[in-house]
């Protein structure tokens, strides 16, 4: 027995008495001369390379990553000063290795390798039981959004803010611009620009001109810097890669600018677990680009994406054609939650309704629900199998309201939250978590709103046997009693108010046609649960 | 000048100094042969005839109305023991004559006259500036009904009971069936049978046997008694003339029947100048009939009434064609108020939301919205142009709900109202009146929803000319402030609360783009009204 051998034993004997996290480190401790990286952490090399030229249209530069029979294949990118990066996010513990490939003689040929130990995190989010989401590790992930499209351009302060608001507030999931946004509340210029800057803008060129065949790696690294943030809030950053709200050429990009583009942030943010991608928001409103421009930007973010992360896009009048196979789920800009089940049996994909209006009071439509509306909203969509995603618009009634004003408000610029809905969404968040962990399906007989928990068998979610939960909705109605059709499993029943709060059990067993008598006020709900068997 | 010249001069010298009724009555002992029958009400003319055979199927009786060149031809009807009954409204002053036609000796070439004296009421309601309505002497008439499906098959006390109700209610028009109603809260035997009944319901003939090829006078007396009653409210009665809910076999009549049935009331009705027709509720729901069956039924409607009432038909899951010349409105089934202004844009007639479910507490979709909802839809369709209808389902919470007991609720027995809703309802038909003589039009383009009303001008109504009034209804929104678009007219701005019954005056006179600051809560009102030229 050499050296490594008993190091190697002594190893795998410490593994067997030890917690995962010391037994990490003691692999670690094994085998020095492998950099450990948790699974669905990001694993990063960096080389040297050419800086003539122009680096970012003259060297391609890709990485192949190999675990046994496995092959995985990534784009690197260059990040400036003759750095070149490549990242990767293993899925699978153990030995992985690279090879580079490039045509730039400097780095072509550079080989490396890192241990996957376990993973300290859930992983990737992807789409579960068709209409419903898990991490990879199998955990449901039920999203519950909100909305900061600008946060990530409002400079160092107010960013540490909205980090801190988040860390205490129940959203999963964030829709947030790559690009500033110039509109409404979002007047200011941010700290950084994606491409180089030639020229301000001026008269002559309002928008300024860019140098779109350059990346500013300032601003990737600054907007990374935030995706991990995120990913230590356990927050799923929904990436909005184009939008129509711009004053300096972002939209109006070519063709070429805006395919190298995609593939630059796909290179670059890919290997955080905790990206989506949203192709872009409102991409009817883009008037320089066609749908077609989008199918072909959906196919190139599907291409590219070796992890095959959450891909959609927002819509503002025009539905996108979500039933494609680009498209993981649907992300709707509408307040018609009667046709959500309809949906979601016709695409056979998960509906999120990012846009269903803003708790708040500025003199827009679509920003000033009352905190009650912003929450049924939530439950009729939760209650139709779907997700519903929160943004906040309140102005300080103390002020003149003024567009233009120095005012934050969340769903532009993050900051803090004023609305009453963040506390009652948390309630149906952690009502939603006990109540399954399939997600709840729509159910199209029902009288009133119900969603379904289906029973799980050997062969998975079975959706013909009893549920294990069934959750209803009463909305506007007040009824003094109603007779609920149970099936003939056993239930508890519980009788929930969302504004309140409040869970209260309702005495007895249930099974069958069930009466049940009622508060008679609206917006109530029940949720029944089948009582363990005797 | 013989005696009878010295009574006509002095009758013309008291007409100048006397009030109209007085001047009526003196008209009347002027010329004592000639009946007076103020305009809209109804002259009768009886008549002795056949007994023998069937008197309804063997004997066709009409009349010729003639007024200088003008001549009407009515109907008549036979109402048993030898009676044959001629019924007509006149529409215009002057002294009428009629002579009658029959195919029985006895009934033909009768004539008559009366004197057509000026009106007591506002007359029949039709429809007026496309989405509206007016009584014949051009009075605004703003639907706001009721629902009370088979209030008249009670019995005198809870009928009588009803009319109290209504008389202190806000409601100008009810909902009723011709036929009694077996149907949920709904199992009594009525008063009265249609035709008359020749065996009753046994296990060998479950709906019993009805002898449709007669009528039961003392039914429709006792029928047109409650109409009687309904016109000295100014309540127009909107009847249903088939329905599906039956257990007598009236849902299921041969077409000759139906016909049959259909010609004897407009016969006996139509005479009243406060009744509709609407063909059917649920016309969809009545299995044993088609479509094409009430085509054909609103083209006898159409061709049988002398006085063109109004005619509709209610459907249940399949909209009627409403864009049909046979239908002078539409009476919808819906909730949803998004589409009210295209569906009033694609028809040019009037929108009746007189189904949109009923303020209550009963375990059924349809019957338990708060009053705060029911009240929201009022307005909602009244922003939007259209109309809405009332109807109440509440059972006392301290009994066992059970549908088949003897509680009586509004919506399907009449007697007394419990909800919160008619006193916002009728807060909302004052505020209409006061606003608008044409109606109000709802507006495409406006941000929020908002409804205006048309100015007036020599050549009528003026749709492209500053609105006299225009009203804004702010639904689930709570701006702290709003900008609303007015044009270059000078307007006064009121704050209006639909459930604290407040109307409360906004100083200042506004004119163009006007931002006003905003109560920031849900459900509010803003009515502008153009401020007296100076």
């Amino acid at each position: 027995m050499n050296r490594r051998e008993i190091l190697k034993l002594s190893a795998a004997s410490a593994l067997s008495a030890l917690s995962p996290a010391i037994a990490q480190a003691a692999v670690v401790k094994a085998a020095p001369s492998l950099q450990p990286v948790p699974k669905f952490d990001f694993f990063e090399s960096s080389l040297q390379g050419p800086t003539d030229g122009n680096p970012y249209l003259d060297v391609q530069l890709s990485a192949t990553f190999t675990l046994d029979h496995r092959s995985v294949q990534v784009d690197g990118f260059y990040d400036g000063n003759g750095a070149y990066k490549i990242r990767f996010m293993p899925d699978t513990e153990g030995p992985w290795r690279f090879t580079t490939s490039s045509n730039a003689t400097a780095l072509a040929n550079h080989t490396g390798s890192f241990l996957c130990t376990p993973a300290n995190s859930h992983g990737p989010v992807s789409v579960r039981n068709i209409h419903h989401f898990a991490y990879a590790d199998g955990t449901p992930y039920f999203p519950f959004g909100t909305t900061c499209y600008a946060w990530a351009h409002q400079g160092s302060e107010m960013e540490q803010q909205t980090l801190t608001t988040l860390a205490s507030a129940p959203f999963n999931k964030i829709r947030m611009c790559v690009f500033p946004k110039s509109y409404e509340f979002n007047h200011n210029e941010p700290e950084f620009y994606p491409f180089p800057r030639t020229a301000p803008a001026s008269k002559e060129h309002p928008q300024g001109i860019n140098d779109t065949t350059r990346f500013n790696p300032a601003f990737f690294a600054h907007f990374e810097n935030l995706l991990t943030r995120l990913r230590d809030l356990n927050i799923e950053a929904d990436i909005i890669l184009f939008h129509p709200y711009d004053r300096w050429g972002y939209a109006t990009m070519s063709t070429e600018a805006d395919d190298r583009y995609l593939r630059y942030v796909i290179a670059r943010f890919a290997a955080f677990r905790n990206v989506w991608w949203s192709l872009a928001n409102e991409y009817d409103f883009m008037k320089a680009k066609t749908t077609q421009d989008f199918d072909r930007l959906l196919r190139i973010a599907q291409q590219s994406d070796p992890y095959q992360h959450l891909r959609s896009i927002h819509h503002g009048h025009v539905m996108y054609n979500y039933g494609s196979s680009t498209v993981t789920h649907a992300s709707l800009q509408v307040t018609d939650f009667d046709s959500a089940l309809g949906w979601s049996q016709q695409w056979r994909k998960p509906v999120l309704y990012d846009e269903c209006q803003y708790e708040g009071n500025i003199p827009r439509r679509w920003g000033n629900l009352s905190g009650p509306e912003m929450t049924r909203r939530f439950w009729l969509g939760v209650i139709a199998g779907c997700y519903v995603t929160h943004g906040e618009t309140y102005f300080d009634p103390s002020l003149s309201f003024d567009e233009n004003g120095t005012q934050k408000i969340w769903w532009a610029n993050g900051g803090v939250l004023r609305g009453s809905s963040p506390a009652r969404i948390a309630f149906l968040r952690k009502l939603l978590e006990d109540t399954t962990i399939h997600g709840l399906e729509g159910s199209p007989a029902a009288y009133y709103l119900n969603a379904t928990n289906p029973a799980t068998t050997a062969q998975g979610v079975d959706l013909k046997a009893s549920p294990a939960a069934i959750l209803y909705y009463l909305d506007e109605h007040q009824p003094i009693e109603y007779t609920f059709p149970l099936d003939n499993a056993t239930y508890t029943a519980e009788l929930i108010d969302p504004w309140a709060m409040t869970i209260t059990p309702i005495p007895g067993q249930h099974s069958g046609k069930t009466t049940l008598r009622l508060p008679a006020s609206p917006f109530q709900a029940l949720r029944f649960k089948q009582a363990p068997k005797s």
